[in-house]
């Protein structure tokens, strides 16, 4: 186990160019899956779902956002939210958001599909929500673009380690 | 890659009790490292830590918690912080924090360590900085415990994945 989980964690890259192939729904529901068994403070599971494959749909949102073209170049997009309904601590939630987009983009370096977080998004989040036909109970805290990826040449940098480290 | 992952993800619990085994100082610059190749914002890598293996000083962060069992157990503890000189959204910074604890907790599962998030030691997070002599520039995201388990037979549950899915 050793190895791999750490190789999709230091090879993950945001993928924002993908083929045409279509992904299967079970897949999509995979990725969902490990979405959710992200840990949550006292287990609120506070994560919601979208699954975005209608290109009208996609049409709206894509111009929600600079990013339209990789909105439009996805095969699907997964919107998550928050339930206000379910949220205990909001700086605890948002946390928990974080390590399930995290597992949502490890699975999906794990089945071989690309994937990108995207956040700019967010400016436009109350229009994002009327396209949606969701109200305000929902929080959306990113939405993923999904594909099988046209190329895997992305690359990413970190600053050193020890820059990071305050005190040993 | 695809079993090892998902495993990872799925088979992964909060862990309280740990052996007396020490933990070499590379593995926890490993689960450091994992915790670094978050995605963050703009890549503003806005994470720090503060590694803790000082009987003293974990004696004092045990009085910050009604935790003070795991955190007087754990082999090592880290602190994972965020520098507010290095933030520009506290919405998408809080998520990539969690991001960042996902991808230890993944790092720590797959090196067969045990560890678990704890972030009730939030509510002191003033006397946090005061014990590890960081002013709040810092902000205390959580403080992961972590040794080699004593047992894996924590159990954990989640919703059936359907109540998850607002709209398909």
């Amino acid at each position: 186990m050793n190895s791999s989980v750490l190789q999709a964690i230091y090879q993950r890259r945001s993928i924002r160019e993908f083929t045409e192939r279509e992904i299967e729904p079970e897949i999509i529901l995979e990725i969902i899956r490990a979405g959710i068994w992200a840990p949550s403070g006292l287990n609120n599971q506070p994560w919601r779902f979208v699954i975005i494959g209608d290109k009208d749909i996609k049409e709206q949102l894509s111009r929600q956002t600079h990013y339209s073209h990789i909105i439009m170049a996805a095969q699907v997009l997964i919107a998550v939210y928050l339930d206000k309904e379910a949220m205990y601590d909001s700086v605890k939630d948002y946390q928990s958001a974080g390590a399930c987009i995290q597992n949502m983009l490890l699975a999906a370096e794990a089945l071989e599909l690309g994937a990108v977080w995207l956040g700019q998004i967010l400016k436009n989040k109350a229009e994002v929500n009327t396209i949606l036909k969701l109200d305000d109970r929902f929080d959306l805290m990113a939405v993923l673009a999904l594909g099988y990826p046209r190329h895997k040449e992305q690359e990413s940098t970190r600053k050193d380690i020890n820059e990071f480290i305050l005190r040993d």
